[in-house]
């Protein structure tokens, strides 16, 4: 009963993360009503991703695969590097204006929670930039991944492998969030903000 | 210092309706993401949307404008039909597979509540299909609009054009819906639920 153009549609888009079934339907009928010059904007804004490539050098995203808008910058300081897990990491962090590193895009952590193929590559890349560009030790290393038991296990295998690369190893702070109310901290983040307070 | 490839993405998709910019920004990430193969379905899943028609009896849609599989199927009575805002309020009533007749899709409410031009244009075209092809009477009209201020206002509204074009005019019930909680109903439904006690 649902034409098969629709069906398609569907059966493509709900496989993506935060797109359940229902969602994409609505989306789906949504779409159809749209004028078809809407729909070949929408194409082409999709099309033109696969055009993006990757900095050779902190693995963010790029045109053809340059270097990236941060790698490029001379203002930026190239002896402070944060390891993020994913992009949307690395924009977080340049929203708030306070960074003036540089990163290195570690890819997604996989089911097994620990370091993949790709992930240990990119590692092996840094270190080989910090032996061959920057003098052999870098000021500060900031691990900047998440607060979790996989992020935590990661966290340790790099403090041990950059230990002789860098003069700092550091991680984000933890405790209870700005704005958050003791009285609904989890236990594990109220241990963490007593033993870090200060 | 997102590439503008991304920027473009985010600013046509999070026009479209339950897709915020948080969650298309994260979208956009994940496609870059994806091997090249899987960006060009999910584009053509979208291309091919293009190419669906309206039926034109029930303006749902179909390929190439032909009858939909609905209105082509004769064993579908065609002497009763329900009047539906939306293709996924159809589908929700297909899914019953409790309903044998015909539909009429009216399309979307605007912000005004009232009838639209595109709206009335189909409320015609029904009434010029029951008085050329249907005997100038149905045995029924089910108006199927939502039971809110909208929808009860155009069904009035409808109720009254179709008088005489139809044996019964009839709107879905209304009352605590199945599995709810007498507790937890709010007023209005309460009201209904009592005054169409059975």
């Amino acid at each position: 009963m649902i034409p098969e153009a629709i069906q398609k549609f569907i059966a493509a888009f709900s496989r993506l993360p935060s797109l359940g079934p229902r969602l994409v339907t609505r989306l789906a009928f949504y779409l159809t009503g749209l004028p078809k010059n809407d729909l070949r904007e929408l194409e082409s804004a999709l099309s033109s991703l696969k055009n993006l490539g990757r900095c050779k050098q902190c693995f963010f995203l790029s045109n053809n695969g340059e270097l990236c808008g941060i790698c490029s910058n001379p203002k930026r300081e190239k002896s402070i590097i944060a390891i993020v897990e994913k992009e949307t990491d690395l924009i977080s962090l340049e929203k708030t204006a306070n960074f003036e590193g540089q990163y290195l895009i570690l890819g997604r952590f996989g089911d097994l929670d620990a370091l993949e193929t790709a992930q240990k590559l990119r590692l092996e890349h840094l270190k080989k930039r910090i032996i061959s560009d920057l003098h052999g030790k870098i000021k500060e290393l900031i691990i900047a991944l998440n607060p979790n038991a996989a992020g935590d296990y990661v966290a340790q295998v790099i403090a041990q492998e950059f230990k002789n690369l860098a003069e700092k190893i550091t991680r984000l702070g933890r405790g209870i969030p700005t704005g958050g109310e003791i009285e609904f901290a989890d236990e594990e983040t109220l241990n963490q903000a007593l033993k870090r307070r200060s």
